[in-house]
């Protein structure tokens, strides 16, 4: 390969309608000659340099045809918020499997799952785990996540596919609460991030905690030490938008007692 | 409560129809004025001190029936083999989902859930494990299991209710291969098992392994201990069916590398 | 030394009056030409082989006067039920230090602490603890038992004093409640171990946990291995009287959330 | 609130005379509307929004005084070096159990405790601990310290009062040996240190350690990482008064092989 | 393979002039068709079932035609105490370098390798370690062990060949001194430990330590839990002979303060 | 020692011709009056400051000579690829043992050894370690580090003689492939971590790894937290020399799935 082509024919982007994969739509052209998007909304017209596929990834034919002729898979498909069981059955798990099942067949070898902190959102705040603390899901969402971690396990330990479960904290232009100057994860990261995980010469089967490099931690990354991820972005610069004051919360107050925060409210009963 | 009276009022027992289930509808009558047996197949008739209620575990509205008025759950319905992952969605995490939301809904206190030794199955025959080792599943049911430890985590850390995960070994009548000499878990240890995880006042959320008082172990209990649990019975009776000998297996043959046995020769491509 | 004689010339047992005082009284003179009896209530009067004195351990020139002579210390004296925190701390606080001032000077070479499992009571009676899990004191207490620790590590660390701390679970003659079958320590048993404590060759300072070869256990006595230390009695002969029954104790109860039970509910303000 | 009221309406500051409080006097004022300090010693006269109190904390009711209308507690009072037992047992011990009873009284949410390095001062210098290693005193400063540290552990344990223990290396104005090139932890270090612990929504119970970002270190703050705190300084820039040399000590120098340094030379014994 | 043969056709013993060979040579004839034996000093002739070759290990050709036809190789060659360096670096290092390359050259499958306790001898009598416990080998025979212990991970690393290093504690007739009552390891115990090894399935790469069921012991082998080794042993029948006395050793006395005993007085120097 | 005078008067620099030796001879100079140079191969005629010894290290009495008036002792001798067995032994087995019993007998107090990441290269590219991990040396030159850092234990443990081993990643002026942004170890760090090995007071037995700041990283450094050593240099200003591409590695490149990278592909058969 000369340096004038880009790494990657195709890579496959689902999820590529919602918050972050409208990000990443923009930033992950430099990777591949062509970038699958896929979502089950309408994504627009594609750009130069993309395929568009519609794709509901509950549809295992349909999935399976998504992975024709593709290298990598940023998965970022699915539902990424607390809802009912059922949904969340359909497009997280089912859907999951639809993918790695199709990846398996196609031989793709690597995939990002984008996984997500509230795979450990029972942790309490004053905690401090790593990639090999036992999971505690903080609701149906949290729980499809660890799914999907097992999941792609099983599809390295068996077949030597390799996954990096990318647990992402706040990936947002800011933190717009308190709990998010720990959780803050910003766009410039996110994709240096992924950059890691794409271009990392063997990643095995890794768990991450996808964080900007901010003052307050729960997550230790030592486990993804191999990845090279070096966060250049803070909350630092935004903390003045949540004062010191000394409104501490009621002691029973579970959204601050455990790192899920507002996830913790919800629930399946109440949806 | 006199001693005259049994433990409790009414037990429900899924899967009763199953290998175990069969073997625990005699054995569980003492601790239960009633025991509710509930399997997808036909189960015979009624006997004194029964209830029988044939159910989908993947009808929700039944499950949610079929929780009226029990005190606690022995959940071993669903399906017990690899099989394919459509299959196992809809009976073990569907099914199990089910379980859960209707045990919250009705105020059940307490489950003990038939995980399996499958959830940890890629790990090494020369590994050592306890409960707190990530998890390692070796397929599609191995993967269910996975999810229904998450799920009962949940609910523990959510909504208190308690539930002891018992990753049963092998309980069969006798071993019937070498690698059951370490996962052998008798009947009568299956059953002294169950009546430590009903009867112990408080049991939070707890993986336990399920397995005799073997020679070799593959599974560390510690984080079980307070379950008071001793195992009665060995594999060593039956070792003299296996005799010593220098045939050692293959390098590459995966059946013997990890524990998860011959369930690591099936997978979802296979089925 | 010939076998004729006894082990020790002069051990020093202290709280001779008390509870475990009284059993041991009877049980270590096999090991001890002398066996000086110290508490600050009255003890009768000297056996054979007796010296008695009485003594209150606050007092530090009377108790630099017990150490005369010593060879080994069985330190049982001081207030061993909660309390309120003056009386504890001169008793179990400024008494432990008096008497470690004097085995330093005194030249005594080792030292077996009675501490408890109140040092630890705030783990949860699903946890499984060793004596390097921080401590948890459930009370004023187990907070002066936590203090003897540091202390006798301090005087070992510095001048080569041994100790051993005994957490004794509940030396009774037999369990009078469920959580006893998890913590009881039959008298055969502490006597046992207080061999082993005094005649194994070394000790440094190990931490370990009383009790007998209970079915459950919230400890782990790892670190106290080189003791020697194996049980004879265990809580079985006694589950009879604490028949197996459904009735779960409440959620917010924490006389059974916590492994220090009913001493939970005690604290400085109630007293 | 709005950001032109200060976070606290009132901070108690206790040892407010001393070396530290003296430092803290001055900075913490824009923390809260009124500092009140108090010191068994002069403290000279109130300045604006100061109220000075001088107070011997071995007295409860006049520590109890002390606690009215309080919102959080920054505890540096009582003896900072080796004494004799009984002073320290007095203002330690005695002071630190009625600072922690008059919070509990007065519905004080939260307190900042002045422990030490000390209490762990017999580890080697060529250890690296964390807050979870077992205690290892080197006098009876640090076992004074230690106990403050079971204390307000069992203070949140029970009654959710919580507290960040501070294991405050050596803050002065510059490291005047070379052992204090590993701790040294300067004021500006141990100011934003306070803040991270006052303003942090939720610190349960804490062990923290007190240092600059010195290049040598002997602690892993890694249990601390959900304060947030950053430091800025760091040993460094003084490094230079400090020449390498091959000057090696003595094997049996124990104020170079353990933590505690010169501390290790004083004793009960010696005072 | 019918149960009127054999296990193994050849097994080769090393050392089996030592006094362990002696003892083995007797009872190892049940696994072998042939017991291939091997020593630098004379063994008599070979009886029935035996092939008998005198042979210095660190003659590469010899150790070479020493492995022919050999299905499993026991070896117990080398120098088993204290001695200088180069006898023990030609012997032990040169001379188990020679037998791992034979058995890679020959094809043979797996090796028990007669390590020691003396890897580890350097740990203090009141620690409790496990086979991950980092080395701290007592001597210059400690040191060649714990190279064989490394040269062997790498064969089973990069060739596959397992190998079971055995640790050996004391394998004589009985306990001569208090130490032996922690690390006695009957004949019988030895054996059965020697069957676990070649006959379990698999083995890779495993450090076992070889004692008998004693009351008190320094080494916790859960790491071989895979083995199915259970002692029948103890020394418990032999503490009469060593009775409880009070004479404790001196604090800087080496041989009980360190776990090799004796062995740390020889050196380097004093051979 | 005025601030005039070097800190050593003399340091013996053992493989001086060597890579590293020919940097350091440079480099060290401001540390000791003399540089004592030793090494097989020829060194030149000796600078200003220099003494010059041309040392076969297997020559016992040749490196006791060498030890004479030394201070401290920096051991880059000896092969430093993979090589035949014998060849290694020889230069790195009896030398390194040659180069400790002069150093006892000299009365050294201080070693640096030169050991190497191949004492661990058979560990994933997946995994982080430290120093406590378990050895898996990736060929004979790794196992003769694994020796070298034994033997230096010993001679700590039982003779107080401090060493630190360097597990030396790639020191190279830059890296030359891509594992090297992951092992790259530049000069001035090294100087550096020397530095620190020889003036930090007391260093005991340290293993540290020696990397720069690299962004991926497989090893902690947390048990050499003590030395004080900051990397100043990143292989990050290399990384563009080898960009970013999509060709994974096969499933089976050992060179690639291990730390010791293409040291996998030499081995004892192969030389």
């Amino acid at each position: 390969m000369t340096t004038n082509q880009k790494p990657f024919k195709r890579i496959l982007l689902t999820g590529a309608a919602g918050g972050l994969g409208r990000i990443l739509r923009e930033r992950i052209k430099p990777w591949a000659e062509i970038v699958r998007l896929s979502d089950i909304s309408d994504m627009g017209a594609a750009q130069a340099g993309e395929e568009v596929v519609q794709c509901d990834l509950s549809d295992k034919a349909a999935v399976h045809a998504l992975m024709k002729d593709v290298d990598v898979v940023l998965h970022f498909g699915g539902i990424s918020t607390e809802n009912n069981f059922e949904a969340i059955m359909r497009a997280n798990i089912q859907g999951t499997y639809n993918i790695y099942e199709a990846v398996h067949q196609a031989g793709v070898k690597r995939v990002v799952f984008a996984s997500s902190n509230h795979a450990v959102g029972f942790y309490k705040t004053t905690d401090y785990i790593d990639a090999n603390s036992p999971r505690r899901p903080d609701g149906m969402y949290g729980i499809s996540k660890c799914f999907g971690e097992d999941l792609s396990r099983y599809y390295y330990d068996r077949f030597g596919i390799e996954t990096v479960c990318l647990r992402i904290g706040s990936s947002f232009p800011e933190p717009i609460n308190k709990r998010m100057l720990v959780t803050y994860f910003s766009y410039d990261d996110l994709v240096e991030m992924l950059r890691c995980c794409l271009f990392t010469p063997r990643v095995g089967h890794t768990i991450a905690f996808g964080m900007s490099d901010n003052p307050a931690s729960w997550w230790d990354n030592r486990y993804a030490s191999h990845l090279g991820y070096q966060a250049k972005d803070s909350s630092t610069q935004f903390a003045h938008k949540f004062p010191d004051n000394g409104d501490y919360p009621e002691k029973d107050d579970i959204t601050t007692i455990y790192q899920g925060g507002g996830f913790l409210l919800t629930g399946p009963q109440y949806i």
